[in-house]
């Protein structure tokens, strides 16, 4: 089962350890106490998701012998105005680096995170509505 | 607007940096093709919704003038095996230590973050049951 450990170190500071034994700082800024040394919690939802659908995507187009070369994922997100502040609205942008890099290899593997295997997306969009782009960039 | 870059690397290992300008390595583990360098994007969430509500309790706490001296934040998740694999249960647990603490006082900061204030559970709870417990430590 997936889990998390998180401490409270000093001022907003948090250290987080991962069930994979791996540590995350957050902290907030400033203007709510912190001393902006992490990252923010809210962002970590953001960074979950593109790193999901980007190792889907990776997996797929390295099973169909694509020639990948780089791959970029930017997420901006939008929260309601209210608390708590839920997300409404989540952007997905892939940018997908290459060598002769099949569209339709592109497409299927983008497609396969966002509707079959991302668990992170699978998970936010009971609350925000996803949308997701992508790119081919000859390299 | 919540924002984050997440770039692949090599093998299955993205750095994810984000817009408050913090960096998170993630990766998966080699029976998935990665080395373990890093976190899982999925564990991401959990560490989010235990850094969030921790926030939100230390940030109460201090406001009703309560000596708290540590706060860890236990979660565990559960995730459907059918993909995408999504998060259907995740427990809270938050273990809140001080001189004095007020138990009226605790449960206050626990049920406002919980109710009003942790958007990442706001977020999560769209699509996972989430149960939270709490203990009082005198130290």
């Amino acid at each position: 089962m997936p889990s998390a450990k998180i401490k409270y170190t000093d001022g907003m500071q948090f250290v987080g350890e991962t069930g994979s034994g791996h540590a995350i700082v957050m902290d907030s800024d400033t203007e709510f106490g912190g001393s902006d040394t992490g990252v923010r919690p809210t962002e970590l939802l953001l960074v979950g998701v593109g790193g999901c659908s980007g190792m889907d995507i990776v997996s797929v187009l390295k099973k169909k012998h694509q020639k990948l070369t780089g791959l970029e994922v930017n997420v901006e997100g939008k929260k309601a105005e209210d608390y708590p502040q839920k997300f409404t609205d989540i952007h997905i942008e892939f940018i997908v680096k290459g060598k002769g890099l099949s569209e339709e290899a592109v497409k299927r593997a983008v497609d396969l995170s966002m509707d079959k295997y991302c668990s992170v997306k699978a998970t936010l969009e009971g609350t925000a509505k996803i949308t997701f782009s992508y790119t081919l960039v000859e390299d």
